[in-house]
């Protein structure tokens, strides 16, 4: 590790004073404090050190977002730029400011002709609470008010507020300040999980039939949209069978219900198209981003609205009754089109299309396709999960199947590779600009700690 | 202007291209887009330049925001030194990092004893909605799930997301996306508006005790919180009577409801002292907490606890079912502590206690005490209003107060001067740097402004 980065203090000394003074996310924060966290101090490329010196892989972009990996000086000079030149500016005042005009010429220049508008803000969880207050004005704009209800999937993942969470579909989340009404869920189409005897495309078809049961149930005329992720992040990386997606657009047309795709992880070349939606097919009225927009070095999200939506909200609307401080921040704007410039300019995305993608999945099927802890593999592009399954050929799943995961990513941590638990499932996501090297060392780091979760529980 | 930062392309231009791209806060997008925004290219100390090279004296501190003023070399150089090092990382994994410790440590050696941990955000309405997530998850953790109702005021504000919305007053906004169930509110307390024959005291005293009665209605063990901001900003600069805190905080302690403060506007030194309850003299039990935090340079928010309710969520708290993506940013942790750094070592917050803040101040009184337009002044510190008012001495306002306050800050934005209308009032809130020079500046074209308004009322 370079010198210029050794550890300025003891790391039990920063233990001490974060369990003194921070809660953290999604945490048991006596039980951390007890084992005391990891110090993270220094990135570059696809690596991270430790406050100790150790090093660690990044499979997990960070928490999905660094998608150009640490240390960019591309990046870094326009904060710098930016932050010289007018490190903050609000858009409340008939103001603009030229890198959110920037940003935004960057952006539709890369979103299909469908788009056209966007509104920023500071995170993902933003952009979806966005969503929602925008998506019931453009039903109240266009003479439709009773459209308000907002359909979600289970185990669906949008965000952490109280508006964000209710569109999601995590229980032990909604437990935590509680449901909303006007908030609807359907099931998350999982085949490996809850495919029964059905075909992969006879199950995709039954998960979209649900949402036309639900309009039916809830009255085409109180439904304002349905929001899904393309792929399911959070709720454990799961890629519906090709026959869902077509079949919700359908659904969401023939009711004029709104379709809005949750991109915050999918978004910016993850799946080797520049949005998921794309890789499965469809159009959705508005995109919610984060994330990869700014690979993650300043916050930032935004909310990408249609024509049609758009041009009923500017002609129409009025005023527009929301506003954020920092939405179109000058300094996360003039990073965010650093960002997407180059991920242009590099070539990044078509890469991860049509080489580094199809590696890391054609390697992952090599190495896990028969390997006896593993039931099922999802993904495509540089992202992939790996479902842990008793029995492959019944699709029978561990009891402890969580614990069995976060065994493996506990064991992948002291091997130097970081992959995510979450349910059964492994799952990795690394920076967009992992080569042959990198991707080598993350398949075969991730192997030794799958193996040795399986010589633990006696199956290897 | 300098010429490094001359204009790179026409203002009608960037016009264009926003106007084709970008949906702004808060306003009639149409008219916005027919009028053409200002482009804001350069700021530097309490100045900004627009692309056309005229000169704005900053009286807003950005969006109450840039306490530091522009151009901080020690802020732009916290933030280049982290981006080189890391420029993110969550805090999801068992991990920490050392900018989020430092800035917990700068925070709390600021912060009275009573208050001991913090959850990081990315903004004001972020802190608002862990606030109502959090203070729900408290009480179900010591054993009183039924408390879930947060009361707050009309015309407070508390965020654009749809429960800081609920939480806030704004009811233009609560016709956007719909108020959720288990919120209530108060009326606020303006004496100048409200207060009819009572006296100030008495009248303070009076709106405490709605507090008390709305208690009683909705069953004090069905209630969670009462938030308010200790003075009311986006609402209109509202400073309650001395006899309102006290007796707030009785009523609380009383029926064992929090008491929280919004501090996202009077934090960090607005009014001289380091929060805005400590002015008022009251404890509450937690602190929401954004703008001055990191002077705007970077988006960061958050929500400091109580040791009371800190420990209960640790000890007895299990899993948080609570996070994002950004909590406790590196670049933005790192950008606070030099902020929080820079207020304490420069002194700037006593300078506003002891030299600016009462000098600003008498200035007000003598320049508008007895102006034809004016009614009312409030404010303490680096903060105030002017009412405008028909008949002082009956405190009759203008039935088109909203009209002239409005036309009062256009005709300061032609002087050179941002200062806010907000309903019938103009207010300003210059960077805590700003020095006589600058105040003297202020002063003088303010009341040009409100001079020139004044007259096109035939007024003067």
């Amino acid at each position: 590790m370079n010198a210029r980065f050794k550890a300025q203090r003891e790391t039990r000394d920063y233990q001490a004073s974060d369990a003194a003074h921070h809660i953290h996310a999604f945490l048991d924060q006596k039980a951390l404090n007890a084992e005391g966290p990891r110090v993270m101090v220094r990135g570059e490329g696809l690596y991270l050190w430790d406050n100790d010196g150790k090093r660690y892989l990044d499979g997990m972009s960070g928490l999905w977002c660094t998608n150009l990996g640490y240390g960019r000086q591309d990046l870094n000079a326009a904060a710098a730029r930016q932050l010289e030149q007018l490190p903050y500016y609000n858009m409340f005042f008939h103001t603009t400011h030229p890198a959110v005009v920037e940003l935004s010429e960057q952006l539709f220049e890369l979103l299909p002709d469908h788009y056209s508008h966007a509104l920023y803000t500071n995170s993902g969880s933003e952009a979806n609470e966005v969503l929602i207050r925008t998506v019931r004005r453009y039903w109240q704009v266009v003479g439709k008010p009773g459209k308000r209800i907002m359909i979600g999937r289970w185990n669906g993942y949008h965000g952490s507020t109280l508006g964000s969470t209710a569109l999601g579909g995590m229980q032990f989340m909604h437990e935590m300040g509680g449901m909303l009404p006007d908030f609807a869920h359907i099931d998350e189409p999982y085949w490996f999980a809850h495919g029964g005897e059905l075909t992969p495309a006879e199950f995709g078809r039954r998960c979209a039939l649900q949402l036309e049961e639900k309009i039916l149930e809830l009255g085409a005329e109180n439904v304002a949209a349905f929001v899904a992720e393309p792929f399911q992040g959070a709720g454990g990386m799961i890629f519906p069978p090709e026959s869902y997606w077509p079949e919700i657009q359908r659904i969401c047309r023939q009711y004029d219900v709104l379709l809005c795709a949750d991109e915050v992880i999918g978004g910016f070349g993850r799946t080797g198209e520049w949005f998921a939606h794309q890789h499965f097919g469809f159009q959705p009225d508005t995109l919610s981003i984060a994330k990869g927009l700014t690979s993650g070095y300043i916050p930032m999200g935004g909310l990408v609205l249609s024509k049609r939506i758009a041009e009923a909200l500017v002609e129409q609307g009025g005023v527009f009754a929301h506003g954020l401080t920092y939405a179109g921040h000058p300094v996360a704007a003039a990073v965010a089109a650093a960002n997407l410039r180059a991920l242009r300019d590099e070539g990044i995305v078509e890469r991860v299309k049509d080489e580094t993608g199809p590696y890391l999945q054609r390697c992952l099927r090599e190495l896990f396709g028969d390997h006896p802890l593993v039931g099922d593999i999802q993904g495509t592009g540089l992202v992939a999960a790996l479902q842990f399954a008793e029995d492959k050929a019944t699709r029978k799943r561990f009891d402890n199947e969580s614990d069995i995961a976060w065994r493996c990513r506990t064991i992948g941590f002291e091997e130097g590779v970081i992959i995510r638990s979450t349910l059964g499932r492994v799952i990795m996501a690394p920076a967009l600009v992992a080569g042959r090297t990198e991707l080598d060392e993350l398949l075969e780091k991730t192997k030794l700690a799958v193996d040795r979760t399986a010589q633990e529980l006696g199956r290897l």
